[in-house]
C-alpha cells in the first residue's frame, strides 16, 4: 500500500487569522496531501500544522507553508511567549505506514536544501536528521532564540547545516528533521497521592535511567481527586505501550495502588496499538503488513 | 475518511486458468476497487475472489465478476466436491470502515435487483440480508444444490426473492448478503489433551450456549503435539478477541492448562485489533475514528 508520512511544523504566528488561513490554504492545495488539523495559540503567537499524505508530496506541502510563512512573518516585530526562532520555526517528519526512518531523514534533508536554495533560508537538521548528537535536541538548537541566533550560528559548534553561518533578516532560521510519533499516554492511579506517580515516573522514564525513550511526570488531576503518571511516548517501537502500562503496573503495586484507567490524548499511529494488541492477545507471528485488512489497499 | 467495503464471492470454478483470470480481471478493471487475493481450489472446483473498495465500486465489481462468471460458467457440466448451486455461488458483502450493516445491507438488495434485471439470474438474499430468519444460513439455502434447485424453488418457503421461483438454466441461483467480517482465531494450548480443548470449545461457542457469534471446535495439532481450540469469530462487534481468549484461560485454568499463544489466519479488520487493544491499555473514551491516525485521512 501507499507509503504514508505525517509532517507537523509549527510557525511564528497566531494572532492574524488571515495569515494562518494563506498557510492552511497553501497545504490544502497541494493534491494527495490531507492537512488533518491546525490550531493557533495568541498568547504563544504560534500555530501548529498537521497533515498526511504520501512522502514526496508532504514535502512538496511542507516547502509550500514554509515559502509561505517566509513571506508573510517579520521575526523582527514577532513576541509571544513559546521560543522561536524562525518565521517557519521547526518541520518534523513522521514515518506513519510503510517506510523507514532512513526515508524520512533523506527526506528531511532534501527539504532542508530546498528551503536553503530557493528561500534563503538557513537550516538546522534535528532528531534522527542531526548531523551531531548535541544537535538531536530543538530545544538546544533554539536557544538563544530568533533575537541570539545571529550570533550563535558563528560558533563552530552551532553553524547551520545548510545555508552559511548567518540568518535570514526577517525569516530566522529553522530546523527540520526526522522523528518518531509522539503518543501522550497517561495511566490514572486509584490514589491521591501524587506523590507516588511522581514516583513511579521517575522509575520508568528514560532521563533517570527507566525505558528507552519515555518521559515521565506525576501529576495531580484536581477535579478528580487522582494522581496521574504523565507520559509521551517517543518511540513506540524502542519502547511500546504495553510495557510501560504493565511496568507501571508492577511499581503501584508496591504502594497497594491501582490503575484505574488510561488516556491516550491526540492521535496515535495505528501500528502502536496493534502491536499492544498482539501482545496481550498473544499472538504468534502476527504480521500487521499482511493480516490487517485495510492495509492491503493500494 | 472514505467508506470501505469488502466483497468475498465465490464462482464454481477451480480448474480453468483463462477462465479465472478473465473474471479476475473483471474485477480489476473497476477504478477504486483493490482485488486483495483470489484463491483456487481444483477438488472443489471453486474459487474465492477478496477485493476491497469504496461501496458502490465494489458493487459494481461485484456485478462485473457475476456477469463474467454466469456467462463463462455452466453448472449442467460442473462437479467438484464443495456444494454449490450456482456460475457464482453465493456474495457476501462485508462492512470494513464508516459504514453500518444497514448500509451494506441496501448495497447487497440493490445487487440483488440487478442481478436479476439484467442477468436474468434468480437470487436468495441471506445473512443479515435474510427476508426470513430460517433463509440467514447459506448451508440451509444451498442444501439441495443446483441439481435441485428447480424444484427446491417451488416450494414457498423457498421461493428466490428476485428473479421468480425458477433458476437461471446454466447460472443456477446466487446468494447475496451482508455479514460482518470473520476472524479465524485459534489459541493454543499447553496440553496435548484434545478432550480439554473440545470441553472449551463447548463451554465457548454460541450453539451450545457460549458466546454470541462464536463457532469453536477443539482439534489436535500433531506436528506440535499440543490442543487448540479453533474459532470462527463471525461477529467481533458482538463477542471481541480479548473476551474469548479470557474466557478460555479461565476454563483452562480448570484443568492446570495454559494459553501458549494464539493464531489470526488470513485477514483481521484493523477495528477488531484496536478494540482489544483498547481494552487491555483500559483506555478511557478512546475513539478509534477520531484518535488512529490513518483513520484522518480522506
Amino acid at each position: 500500500m501507499a507509503k504514508l508520512m505525517e509532517c507537523i511544523p509549527n510557525i511564528s504566528e497566531g494572532r492574524r487569522p488571515e495569515i494562518i488561513e494563506a498557510v492552511a490554504d497553501c497545504v490544502r492545495a497541494v493534491p494527495g496531501v490531507t492537512l488533518i488539523d491546525y490550531s493557533s495559540d495568541a498568547s504563544h503567537n504560534r500555530s501548529v500544522f498537521t497533515f498526511l499524505g504520501e512522502p514526496e508530496r508532504v514535502l512538496e506541502a511542507a516547502f509550500a507553508l514554509a515559502r509561505a510563512a517566509v513571506e508573510k512573518i517579520d521575526l523582527r516585530v514577532h513576541e509571544g511567549e513559546h521560543p522561536r526562532m524562525g518565521a517557519v520555526d521547526v518541520i518534523p517528519f513522521v514515518p506513519v505506514r510503510g517506510m523507514e526512518m532512513a526515508e524520512c531523514v533523506e527526506l528531511s534533508k532534501k527539504l532542508a536544501k530546498r528551503l536553503s536554495d530557493e528561500l534563503d533560508l538557513p537550516v538546522f537538521l534535528y532528531e534522527e536528521s542531526a548531523s551531531a548528537p548535541h544537535r538531536k535536541n530543538l530545544a538546544a538548537i533554539r536557544r538563544g532564540q530568533f533575537e541570539g541566533m545571529a550570533e550563535k550560528v558563528l560558533d563552530e559548534q552551532w553553524h547551520p547545516d545548510f545555508g552559511g553561518n548567518r540568518i535570514h533578516p526577517s525569516a530566522g532560521v529553522v530546523a527540520v528533521g526526522a522523528r518518531m510519533p509522539l503518543i501522550a499516554f497517561n495511566i490514572n492511579l486509584d490514589t491521591p497521592d501524587v506523590s507516588i506517580a511522581s514516583r513511579i515516573a521517575k522509575i520508568i522514564r528514560e532521563s533517570s535511567g527507566g525505558l528507552k525513550s519515555v518521559k515521565a511526570l506525576g501529576v495531580m488531576l484536581e477535579e478528580r481527586n487522582i494522581a496521574q503518571v504523565s507520559i509521551n511516548m517517543c518511540d513506540f517501537r524502542q519502547t511500546p505501550l504495553y510495557r510501560v502500562l504493565e511496568l507501571v503496573r508492577f511499581e503501584a503495586a508496591r504502594y497497594g495502588v491501582n490503575i484505574i484507567g488510561t488516556e491516550i490524548i491526540g492521535l496515535s499511529p495505528m501500528a502502536a496499538l496493534i502491536d499492544s494488541a498482539a501482545y496481550y492477545l498473544q499472538i504468534e507471528q502476527f504480521d500487521p503488513q499482511k493480516q490487517v485488512l485495510e492495509n492491503q489497499l493500494l
